[in-house]
């Protein structure tokens, strides 16, 4: 790989030392470097690392009023012997390229995106911290910036990637509320996509599930809500006896990288898993008698996030604690696969 | 009215002399001055005026990453005395703090609305032409500043308002695509909002429609592509006989400042009119009978948009061409009560 192409304007001084990477609070402290590239006239100029910092925009550049824009979400991990590797980044990439074609967006190029990243990682080594659990989160995305408000693509744009350190993420006791009223996403809408859209339009349901008690929502299909389809910024997955089941993926559900590779693991371990829709009144009934043992999410962020309880139509429903739970199983299968712990049959983790 | 609470920072010289007023592409062109108040520590701070220019954000800003983002759109127009006119502004100023409402933002002041409003638009009232169709295209937007990438609602924010010279709006012979397969929003989703990120939504599935030979698309219900709600910048209105049917608002659709005008111009003046569903069944079936003459779309940049035909299902349909059209009786109606034309019985027509 040359990415010597890709020119890098250095930083005064790193920031590294103002930093308590043992008191982190998730995407507000970010690196001292930033990657940027910018499409005009039909195509992606040649790419640059700079210093973190703010960039300049027209007020009418079309991502402040249209939402035309899209993110991935990845995670830079070290082990013990200060190698550095990412996990399946190819999946990334190509996510946020379909993510891109159904916002009308360009696609952006493998080796730019790979170059960039690499050179980028390479460069903050720093921020990398070692320690199970310890990562750099990496937040590719791409903005609209051409500056014209009529409705409609934009023609010029910004692919950005911004580096954030990330401890352990423990989100505190989990209880979720299934969605009665609102709906993440359409059929034949852009729910499977990273727009950034999806996400403003959770907000204000979630900070109504927030007053009753609840920390997030798992939102139900927006014509019935009857089945269970995803928490916004995560997939969901239930356990019915020793049965895992997920809901399929389609127009209105994010295809998580996370979410098929407990599909995988899951497979390859021995535990039944059905991919197929979950209706509401099936995991109330299993709860009810019993049967369910467990509800995690799963999620770049998060890995594996357990629930603890759930409410739907005013009824509230707790869910046992395990000491041999399925979550904590893939969590730590997963993550021994992220640090280089384990072996990795799959070719899921690249070293960089 | 005191607005000398709102501080202008003057321009050096004013853009005005490069701009040709008789070729203006709709949104590409800014005046002089915008305006500009910021939410911070949970308050809007004073607002201020400044040159039209350039805003710097942290790449890291919530809008980049999760659209929190909404817009209005408005004119100011100019009578031959040289007196300027708004049309229904407090409708704007209701709906887009509604919107902001269902993105978990912050409400915006009337008076620093009004105030700032008034007094920008009387700095840039060179920028109003007269004449029927002229107008200073007035956009007020807030988008989400806040540094940070947890998914969750921004404590900063930035409201704005931009002007842009337009012209009358012609679009050429508008031809329209029925939804098949894409959808604009979700039955508890943010369709009724001018939120951003409806409108980045769009465009791919437009850009379809335009390959085929259709400039937009009139979106119908997610669930069964029955019913036929908005165009996306639009309303539509059908008229079947003398009748004319727009469908009712909801969750889906924009409650239109223009439809409902149009709702009362109708009722006024002796059209009957209904507001209820209407089926993509019953438009080709009026069509097929020779019954459906017209089909327009209404909205505050094309005020009435006339369209010589749909497709639906592979199949095409043309409009008969009227010498008295709906369309053109409305577009007439409301067009002078604009430009201070005739008597405005509704007190529409506000003077500023």
């Amino acid at each position: 790989m040359d990415s010597s192409y890709i020119q890098v304007t250095p930083i005064k001084q790193s920031k590294i030392d103002t930093v308590d990477f043992n008191k982190l609070d998730f995407g507000r402290v970010f690196s001292d470097y930033m990657f940027e590239c910018d499409y005009k006239n039909g195509e992606w100029q040649t790419p640059v690392i700079k210093p973190y910092g703010p960039i300049s925009l027209d007020p009418s550049a079309r991502v402040f009023h249209y939402g035309q824009a899209v993110f991935e979400g990845m995670k830079a991990y070290k082990d013990d012997n200060d190698d550095i590797f990412l996990f399946r980044p190819d999946e990334n990439l190509k996510r946020i390229n379909k993510s891109s074609e159904r916002l009308a967006m360009p696609a952006f190029p493998e080796n730019y995106f790979f170059d960039g990243l690499t050179k980028l990682l390479h460069l903050e080594k720093n921020w990398i911290k070692k320690g199970f659990g310890n990562s750099l989160y990496i937040r590719p995305f791409v903005i609209a910036t051409q500056p014209a408000i009529s409705a409609s693509p934009s023609e010029d744009y910004k692919f950005m990637i911004i580096l954030s350190p990330a401890q352990a993420y423990y989100a505190g006791e989990v209880r979720v509320l299934f969605a009665e009223k609102y709906s993440r996403s359409a059929n034949g809408g852009v729910g499977f996509a990273k727009a950034a859209g999806n996400y403003a339009a959770q907000f204000f349901p979630t900070s109504l599930a927030h007053k009753k008690g609840y920390q997030q929502i798992i939102w139900t299909d927006a014509n019935t809500h009857e089945y269970l389809e995803e928490a916004g910024t995560m997939n969901i997955f239930f356990r019915i006896g020793d049965k895992l089941i997920t809901a399929p993926n389609n127009d209105r559900i994010l295809d998580g990288i996370t979410r098929k590779s407990i599909i995988q693991l899951a497979k390859d371990n021995g535990i039944e898993i059905e991919v197929r829709p979950v209706s509401v009144a099936e995991i109330k009934d299993a709860a009810r008698k019993g049967e369910l043992k467990e509800i995690f999410g799963t999620g770049t962020a998060a890995v594996i996030n357990p629930i603890v309880g759930f409410g739907h139509s005013e009824e509230d429903f707790e869910l046992p604690k395990l000491e041999k739970s399925y979550a904590s199983f893939f969590k730590e299968k997963l993550m021994n696969i992220q640090y280089n712990k384990s072996q990795d049959p799959y070719g899921w983790r690249v070293k960089i």
